[in-house]
C-alpha cells in the first residue's frame, strides 16, 4: 500500500511523461503549463487509492488517474475565463498569459485529451460522463448565484455538491470500478469521496476567512471582501436575519475596497457561524470515514484513506 | 436502403426526442436551440449510409449519428464565439442570445453529451477522440492563419482537412465501425469522407464568389470582402504573383467596404483560379468515388453514397 505522498510522487512522474509527449503548439502548450503548476493532486491520489482499496494494483489506474487530474485542468481552464481570474495559483491564467481565444480551444482539446484517458473501460465512462455532467451543471449555478440575492444555504449545498464534490466521488469510483468492485462498494466509495470533498470545500472557505494569513499565502478574507456567497456568508446573513443584525448587510451594500472585512470576521464569528462551519466540516469528514468504515476489506487496505481525511482535516492552507 | 432523404428523417426524428428530453435550464437551452436550427444533417446521415453500406440495419448508429451532430454543433458554438460571429443559419449565435460564458458552459457540456452517445463501442471512441482532436488543431491552425500573411495552398488545404473534412470522415469511420467494417474498408470509407468533405468545403468557397445571390441567399463575394484566406484567395495571390499582376492586393490593402469585390472576382476568373478550383472540386470527387468503387460491397447498397456526391456537386446553396 502507498501513502499519499508515494501515490503523488507517482502520480507526478506520470504528469511529468505526459507533458513531455504532447506536441509543441499552441492547442497542447496550454495544457502543458496548467498541468506543471504545483498542485496537490488530490483527485488523481484519490483515484489510486480507492483502486488500491478494492485489491488494484499501485499504478493500476494511472491512466485513469492522470484523465481525472486533466479533467480539473480543463474545468479550472475554462472556469478562469468566466470568472475572468487573472491568476492561477500565483501565476497569469491561461488566457491571460495567451488569449481567451486559446483558452477556450485548448481547453476544449483538453477534454478530449481527458477522454483518451478514460476510453478503455465503459463502466468508467459512464460514471465519469453522469460526473461531468454534474460538474458543469454545478459550474452553471455557480454563475447563475452571483446574480441573485436569495439563495439558501441548501441551494449553494447542492451547487457545491455538483461543482467540487462530485468529482472526488468519481475519482475513487473510477478507481474502485477499475478494481472491479461490487456496484455497492462503487456507491459507498461514492459517498466517501463525496463527504470528504464537502469537507475540504468548507475548510476552504474557513481557511479563506479565519486562516493563519501566514501559512494561507494571502489575505484572509478575500472572499469576503469580494462579497462572494460562500457558506459563511450565506449562513451568516440568516442568522443575521434571524438576530435582526444588519452589520453583514451594511458591509455587503459598500464596495469591496471599502468593506471592513475583520468586522465581518468578528460578526461571524459572534453569530456562532464559525462554530457551525466547523462542525459541518467534522460531520462531513465523519461520514466518509463511516462510508469507508463499511466496505468489506481488510482494515489495513483503508489506511491511506483515513490518511487523506487526516490531511485535508489538517491543512493550514 | 434508405434514400438521403429518408435517412435525414429519421436523423430530424431522433434529434427532436433527443432535445425533448433535456433538462429545460439554461446549460441546456442553448444546445437545444442550435440543434433546432434548419440543418442539411449531412454528418450524422453519412454515419447511417457508411453503416449501411457495410450491412447494418438502418437506424443501428443513430445513437453515433446524433453524436457527431452534436459534435458538430458544439463546434459551431464555440467556434462563433471565437470569430466573434453575430449569426448562425441567419439566427443570432448563442453567445448572441445568452452570453459568452453561457455559450463556453454550454458547449463544453455539449462535448460530454457527445460522448454519452459514443462511448458504448471502444472502438468507436479511439476513433472519434483522434478525429476531435484533429478538429480543434485545425480550428486552432484557422485561428493563426488570420494572423499571417504567408500561409501557402499546402498548409491551408491541411488546416481545411483538419478542420472540416476530418469530421465527415470520421462519421463515416464510426458507422461502418458499429457494423463491423474491416480495418481496410474503414480506411477506405474515410477516404471517401474526407475527399468528399474537401470538395463539399471547395464548393462553399465557390458558391460564394460566384454562386447565385438568389440561390445562396447571401451577398456573393463576403468572403473576398472580408479577406478572407480561403482556398481562392491564397490561389489567387499565387497566381498574381507569378504573373506579376496586383489588382488583388490593391483591394486587400483597403477597408473591407471600400473593396471592389466584383473586380476581386473577374481577377480571380481571368487568373483561371475559378477554374482550376472546378477541377480541384471534381478531382475530390473522383476520388471519393473511386475510394467508394474499391469497398467490396454489392454494388446496390453504394447507391445512396453516390447520391451523397451527386447531391453535394450539384448543390446551389
Amino acid at each position: 500500500m502507498r501513502s499519499f505522498e508515494e501515490h503523488r510522487a507517482a502520480v507526478e512522474a506520470r504528469i511529468a511523461r505526459w507533458c513531455a509527449e504532447m506536441p509543441p503548439n499552441e492547442l497542447h502548450a496550454p495544457m502543458v503549463y496548467l498541468m506543471q503548476l504545483p498542485a496537490k493532486r488530490v483527485r488523481p491520489v484519490a483515484v489510486l487509492m480507492a483502486h488500491e482499496l478494492f485489491g488494484g494494483a499501485s499504478d493500476g489506474a494511472m491512466e485513469e488517474a492522470l484523465g481525472i487530474e486533466l479533467f480539473h485542468n480543463f474545468t479550472l481552464m475554462h472556469d478562469d475565463i468566466m470568472d475572468e481570474a487573472p491568476l492561477r495559483r500565483g501565476r497569469p491564467t491561461v488566457h491571460a498569459k495567451w488569449n481567451v481565444n486559446t483558452a477556450i480551444l485548448s481547453g476544449d482539446a483538453m477534454l478530449v485529451r481527458t477522454y483518451m484517458q478514460m476510453a478503455a473501460d465503459a463502466r468508467v465512462m459512464a460514471l465519469f460522463n453522469e460526473h461531468a455532467l454534474g460538474v458543469c451543471e454545478g459550474q452553471q449555478q455557480d454563475m447563475a448565484f452571483e446574480q441573485r440575492d436569495d439563495i439558501g444555504l441548501e441551494a449553494y449545498r447542492e451547487m457545491i455538491r455538483l461543482k467540487t464534490a462530485v468529482l472526488l466521488a468519481c475519482a475513487m469510483q473510477v478507481g474502485a470500478v477499475r478494481a472491479q468492485a461490487t456496484e455497492d462498494d462503487v456507491q459507498r466509495i461514492g459517498q466517501v469521496g463525496e463527504h470528504l470533498g464537502l469537507a475540504f470545500q468548507l475548510r476552504d472557505d474557513l481557511l479563506d476567512a479565519f486562516g493563519d494569513p501566514d501559512k494561507v499565502g494571502k489575505q484572509v478574507g478575500g472572499d469576503l471582501r469580494a462579497g462572494k456567497k460562500t457558506w459563511l456568508l450565506i449562513r451568516g446573513l440568516e442568522r443575521s436575519r434571524e438576530q435582526g443584525r444588519a452589520e453583514l448587510l451594511e458591509e455587503l451594500a459598500k464596495s469591496p475596497a471599502d468593506r471592513d472585512v475583520p468586522r465581518m470576521i468578528r460578526v461571524l464569528n459572534e453569530l456562532g457561524v464559525r462554530a457551525e462551519a466547523e462542525a459541518e466540516v467534522a460531520m462531513h469528514d465523519a461520514t466518509a470515514l463511516a462510508a469507508l468504515e463499511a466496505i468489506q476489506v481488510p482494515v489495513e487496505r483503508k489506511r491511506p484513506m483515513q490518511e487523506l481525511s487526516a490531511l485535508l482535516m489538517a491543512r493550514t492552507h
